[in-house]
């Protein structure tokens, strides 16, 4: 647990410092870099053809005549601000977009320019051994026949739209950039339910160790979880209103039928929400049960102490009156003495012992 | 109890991994398979006549041709893709429909498409020994002149419909589509009342236990009504969309008369949600007298021990002070010594507890 | 109290499960029986003249030929379906209105229909012996010259109201039907100021036992009056929508004068609606008190405790030293050994009492 | 405190119950009667002249032939209906202003009528002994050239408006009706800071003693405070919309400038209720102070406890021993043998106390 | 922690009564002076030249003739009517306008006046020792050609604005008045995710004293960082508006591509918000973690008070009995009698002891 604690707020809000103070508009590449080499890969597909380049560098893309319907240029890896500079260029995209893209922190949003629109959304991966969500950025940008992606590291998300585009029958293929757009934030969102999914399945189980009372750190699990569910809720919610945008993006990008597809999604990320809502819920129960747990660990313990008190008060006393040197005292001299008074200890014993269960019994009953 | 808890979050969830990946508009059944073989009626009606077909397969259905005006299509089991594929094509259904009537995780929602409208609901049935609402997706599909509706399972809710179908002068027949759709989606809805209305009497129950003191696992208890509630709010609350929406379609689909008629649905929906707010509060009440409970019983424990402390501890005193080896002793000569001491203990003892009392009555004067 | 608990959530909800199933527009009759007979009653009347007829069965009503402007017709008992039927017939009323009106678990609501309106209320009367505010529904229809009214029972209410009527020069006898409709809700929302005030006036009684510490059952009296707060209040929340509505009916059915009276009583509702949020949070620090009182009463049993123990133990050890069978013993010869004892017993008490009440101090600063 | 608990919620809902069942616009004073005599003055002013007058009855004020441009109709005490009806047939008020006027407990809003709105506001003064703001209500009619208002009371609050009034070169005096309608609101507004200002000063009174652990009856002050602090919240709410409605008065009441000024009375309405706000969250955070000194408190009492009981109940049992009656016991012949007991009795007490303060360090250190 | 509480909500309030009752449009300062001699500097720039100077005093600045395209006027320090007066009158201010730059107690707002806007924006330095966020008000008024801006003192904020500026090919020289307001904007805004991230590390060192159980005072420092926290967010909320209306701006003030950049800003606010929210969670959890504590240790003294009282009475009471002085006792005559006894003292004490760890693995088991 305590290495869970390492991922600290203050730490995704590094390097804000060093930015505060820049012109707007700057390239600055804010977050931990996750890959030593940016990556780029150039899908350039129509319904009949595709072709499929990567580069090494960026140079090595300068002369790549274009020649299909659509492009899809992904980029892995964002701290190279050469990189990010050619393809604004190329792409006449506003420095505005470009210092989005690299400050790795940015809420979901949508951002429309003239001639294109900048969509910027947070994938999660669940590190089952840390109990973690690992959060990366992924930009979009969508123009009339041109789809970029932007992601901190190579994540396997879009391996499945690569294989549906490789198909050469595939719908995907005749669908435009939108098309392609709606594939890429579909595969994310349905990532959510996976990720959503294993971190239910943990608080489930962090829910039986409460139950049978063996938790270890509760406290610190419970509160740990629940930072997990808020800062995984916080990040999806404003996804909502991206996907409610895309739906109704102006000009002729996109389809009808890509705005059924849209709404799709929009509802797929309102399901994820509740599961989320009902999560956090289920979070706040397990504080209860917690505290049940200690309240009653305390009233047993003390019980505990009433009980032995009971029993032995009592008979010190006993013993002690037959222990004071007065000189007529009775039952001394009996030979049966000694075992009365261990007789009567226990009598008073019992009978006190019984006292405090009806007593017990009977603020149970009128309480 | 624990049975109860069995009914888990993740469960809910299942094979949204599995599906993660695939392209939108898959038709991928999520969910248990609850009956074998899926099962298809149809009713074919007019104001004058109506036919009742049952089919055994999808391929029996083919040759039946469409006489009346009005046709409704149900069915039973939905994870059969086969079956699936086949309606859609006949009535023309979009691929993203068919997904949705077969991921029966849906929340409540109304999809406008060309032509036809999609709703997915939920319906309730309380199992009463598990103390537990058990939920089911219907799907429901209005078209000019048909509705189509799937459902996991049969519920038995729909058999009332029937019957106004089958007899001749029922205002039903002459309906439409809509008041088909309305018949539906009504009956689902008084079906809610009566899981409410079930499950509130469970809580009455539980809530009697509570001030008896006699509820077995109150924390685990509560907060598994607690989480029933607000699973069916949650599945209930989006209804209240559909349902205005639904008062607003567009087209010749609805009669102004429909229209009140799905405004009275509207209004019956907003008062179950009323009555389950108003559970919810209870719930909230009941776990306040939980915790009373607990601490009336943690005060009487404490309570019985400074009453036997005060008792014994004094008397403990008293005979020690008369075992002391001193020489000079007052009284130890005296035969009415040890009858002097006894009398002294006593009367210490009932002193001391005076003055407990007095003291309780005193801080809560002026607490 | 356990009379007041008797009141219950399942109990207002009776009848629904036999409900179930019935076509929509029955008339079922939701609710207890309050009387025994229906008992109508007729206003027909102009700013000249009126005529007051109570009719005995709804069969001698048919003979009576309608003479004047406005016809204000009352009906107390609902559970009689055949008179509800033949109001429906006379009025052209449509069926969701009739079975709204024999439902008597209506939320407050404004349904339009062509030609009339339909309002549904709650009234309240105040149980001041068993602290419990009953509640009634109240269904009004305004047509263009006529108001129906229908009542669970008579309530004493609508009294005011006829006697202004029956005063020739009454304003209300030129007002139309909305003038009525108007002097009988606001004679409604009046009667919620008296409920309310009784209502506080009891939880100001509770208030004072609480911080005198004689409540009998704090728990139970402060969610009883929590619940009775809330109940009210949903019960009028929604009237603010109706009045609201009301203030805009289309048609020619309101004079302008007759607004400004409808924002009038709008802006009563939401005084009350204010009243009861303060009540509300008036509860709310009630159970703080409450809990404050349980604290000190633990705090002064622990205090007793260590009290007495703190005096009585170190006497023990001090009695039990000299009891102790050495030979060589210090003051056992002295004649006042025993007295040094008992002044040694009651100096360290003296001294122990003293820290414990020092320490308790030095707490109380540093904390 | 218990004085101050006598400002009942009850009490400023006195009266209602004899009002319920009057017919609307009936001008009932409900509210305390706080002056004897009303109290009519007039400030009837142009540009350049000024004429004062003041009222012993509302006949004499029959007889003023108005003269300027600008007429300003001052009443303290609304309990003489009489000169209430005689001002309302004056200035052609509607009946249900005269209602509202006398009615001394509206909320704040805005009524707008035919060639005139009303505006009901809340004045809140200070009772820094009591720690009470009592509050009295300020009715506001603004017509073309004219502005009444009403007083329960005298309240100084307009004096610097007359002030300014009375100086010839004032901007007031080109203003017209609307400019001393802002003066006069203005003034009431200005008035809440310093309410504020007292009731915080207050508030970090109290935070101190709860710091220093010196607070008298912590839980009834913080209660008193949140009071107070809720309804002065509450009252002035409202007041937003009806100075954001102000600036958007029809007709050629406001010129541009008034309503700028209108709008800086809105900020400092805004102002206010974010102050009260932040005085809310501080008050949540003593109750939560409280709360820790209760906790200190009773943890020091069973420290206490514990470790009379570690220092005392081993030297018990030690005495107890060499007190045994055994023949053959060690060291009872020896000379040294009680100081050996009493050096046992006291090592074994710092043994006892060391291994407490261990475990509470390794409690701390674990939790 | 003490010197933190200094700052007292009540002095940010200071001096309302003074001006309380004044006409609205006086200039009055609110709050401390800050600086002694007001400074004011002047950018008199186009994309050409660009002329820095520095006033000792408002006369000498009379004479300066202004020669480029836009300008820019900075004054550190407001409690000088004079100087306020002075450039009220120079750029035509509405007496509102130096009223508001005066009171440096403002919320977030933006007025348009004719001809040009006026924006009150709060800035925050940490104060790292105190652990403070320390606020001063910047006024800014944007006119067609100019841009005004008041601060309470030198911060430093507008440092790298100014150097932007004296580049003589900076794209801030060509922008205008809109773009030079977004760049101080900007800049504040980016010093509040410096202000959120030094506060953000501090919660976290508190963080891990607590979860070490170390921290001195939790209770008030908990409580402090609260408070801070809501203060910003309350400063920052009212920025979000601001900032959505600023894109709005009507008349040619702003480029499309200034649009963009504030919305830009606008994005960074909305961030800073949701890391607030975040830092308020986590505080929320952190007054768990410390009741955990404080349960912990509490459950620790009572579980050692049991332990001691355990293991020593029942030897208190075997050692009694052995005291007694009947004639007839076993063992007595024994020399192995006092060995057996002391052996069944630490016999039946190993049992007590065993039993009770048995019955809290028991009370776990099954809680």
């Amino acid at each position: 647990m305590r290495k869970r604690s390492e991922k600290r707020l203050s730490k995704s809000r590094t390097n804000y410092t060093t930015k505060a103070g820049r012109p707007p508009g700057s390239i600055v590449h804010l977050g931990e870099i996750k890959v030593t080499q940016p990556d780029i890969t150039l899908f350039d597909y129509g319904s009949e053809n595709l072709t499929e380049v990567t580069f090494r560098s960026i140079d090595e893309s300068r002369h790549y005549p274009r020649a299909q319907d659509t492009l899809w240029l992904n980029v892995h890896g964002l701290h190279d601000t050469r990189v990010m500079e050619e393809i604004g260029r190329r792409f006449g995209l506003h420095p505005l977009v470009l210092e989005d893209v690299a400050n790795t922190q940015q809420r979901a949003k949508l951002d429309e320019y003239d001639g294109y629109s900048y969509v910027a959304l947070r994938t999660f991966r669940y590190d089952a051994d840390a109990h973690d969500a690992i959060s990366d950025q992924v930009s979009l940008v969508l123009g009339k026949n041109f789809v970029l992606s932007f992601q901190e590291r190579p994540s396997g998300l879009f391996e499945p739209t690569r294989n549906r585009l490789r198909q050469a029958g595939s719908s995907l293929r005749h669908g435009g950039a939108a098309a392609l757009l709606h594939a890429l934030i579909d595969a994310i969102v349905d990532q959510y339910f996976v990720v959503v999914e294993a971190l239910s399945a943990d608080v489930e189980v962090l829910e039986d160790q409460l139950l049978a009372g063996k938790a270890k750190r509760p406290t610190e699990e419970i509160n740990h979880y629940r930072r997990e569910i808020q800062e995984i809720r916080r990040s999806i919610w404003p996804l909502r209103e991206v996907l409610a945008s895309l739906q109704r993006l102006p000009g002729s990008h996109l389809t009808s039928d890509t705005q059924l597809y849209f709404r799709d999604v929009y509802d797929h990320t309102i399901h994820v929400i509740e599961h989320l809502d009902a999560l956090r819920e289920l979070i706040g129960s397990l504080f209860e049960i917690h505290q049940a747990n200690v309240n009653n660990r305390m009233n047993a313990e003390i019980r505990m102490l009433t009980v032995v008190t009971t029993i032995f008060a009592p008979a010190t006393v006993l013993t002690g009156f037959f222990g004071m040197n007065f000189q007529h005292m009775p039952w001394l001299a009996q030979p049966w003495g000694w075992q009365l008074v261990a007789a009567l200890m226990a009598g008073l014993g019992t009978l006190l012992i019984t006292a405090l269960f009806w007593r017990r019994w009977w603020v149970r009953e009128n309480s």
